[in-house]
């Protein structure tokens, strides 16, 4: 099914940060993919990433843009699903971060792959990087190989000889080089969502984890970050 | 985490199904496994099985029951959730059959791996049998095996030493095993739901593959099936 046609299809993962709309550039205008995105109403205090996720898809022309609701805080066990408190000014200090979301890149990726049967992708996309990787289990490249053969093992379009890939296009990267790599590829920042704990405007804090990484990775390019913190 | 208290506990998916059911009973009655049931909203057209799962759940007096909303239809390509007309008396002649949904187990044991984590346990238990192997891929023990070592590396709860097994007790039994197996530990099958297309009043078609096999299942038993059939 998803050899059928010349052109090659992904799925993207798109929240709506810095690192998926680098993913996405990536794989539209680097990879020249025709690329179908992907959304999750999850149930996460910072909802306000969904209208980023959307304007980023936009922006980049993609014409399947699609949002999944998944109630990952009947789950719990999350700073991001629940009423726990976002630390902040904490960024690297943690083992696992309380951020994290049980399984959360294991239900996003298992649904990447249902997408990906029906749109007939052979890729998917995440923008999974290094500097996740020191608290998140689920941004590791072990997991995301082990995800593939479960994947292809689990679809029909797998059963059927589709050799579905997850790619990471971002694994390697530091943040710094994650947005000098978006840059090249005329990515607007202004339009992407990092924020963990965004105020009643939805502006970002500039303390959670996720701030702390983004901010650092632009001062390291010596770059200024396009949004408005609060 | 999940080695922390003297008695197991297992994340059961239940569908509110025959299969989910014996499972079930299989986890909490024969293995005295401490059970945390999870059924899904995904959009199915047969919605009436999650009042079974409900039922099921307090018939084998089980305190902690979730359900989980997971809008499937967003992904379309199953006659489950769209509207594709569900084939009747046409069992075991598909392939892959069109009510097979795009990745549907990989999803809900993600979700269940989540769960394990926030819960504690060390066992997921799915009712996946020989019969359904025939047609989902979704159902077979390759996939399973590989779905469990991704969610040893994908959780929070693996990566810290949780041996997360992934059991199907049902796996090499044919309906009629299955349903003997039920019985034997006590399972009242008045209270499951099968049918992939019930009428208005929530009764079973008894033509579809889901009714057929149950059927056929019932019929090698010599044991009549206590659900009542438009």
């Amino acid at each position: 099914m998803c050899e059928s046609s010349g052109q090659t299809h992904a799925v993207v993962l798109l929240s709506g940060g810095l690192d998926s709309a680098t993913a996405l550039a990536w794989a539209s205008k680097q990879q020249g993919w025709q690329c179908h995105t992907l959304a999750f109403d999850y149930g996460q205090r910072h909802k306000v990433e969904l209208a980023a996720s959307a304007r980023i898809a936009q922006f980049f022309g993609v014409e399947d843009h699609r949002i999944i609701a998944v109630d990952l805080s009947v789950i719990g066990g999350s700073a991001l699903t629940s009423d726990m408190a976002v630390p902040k000014d904490e960024a690297g200090s943690h083992c696992i971060p309380i951020t994290y979301v049980p399984a959360r890149n294991l239900v996003f990726l298992s649904l990447a792959a249902g997408l990906a049967e029906t749109v007939g992708a052979e890729k998917i996309v995440i923008g999974a990087n290094v500097v996740d990787y020191s608290g998140y289990p689920d941004c590791r490249q072990n997991f995301l190989d082990a995800f593939q053969v479960t994947a292809r093992l689990g679809t029909k379009a797998g059963v059927q000889g589709c050799k579905l890939e997850v790619v990471a296009p971002l694994i390697e990267l530091d943040k710094a080089e994650i947005i000098e790599l978006g840059l090249s590829l005329g990515t607007d920042y202004s339009l992407t969502h990092s924020c963990y704990d965004p105020d009643a405007q939805g502006r970002p804090c500039g303390h959670c984890d996720s701030c702390t990484y983004r901010l650092a990775g632009f001062a390291k390019t010596g770059i200024k970050d396009p949004l408005q913190y609060a």
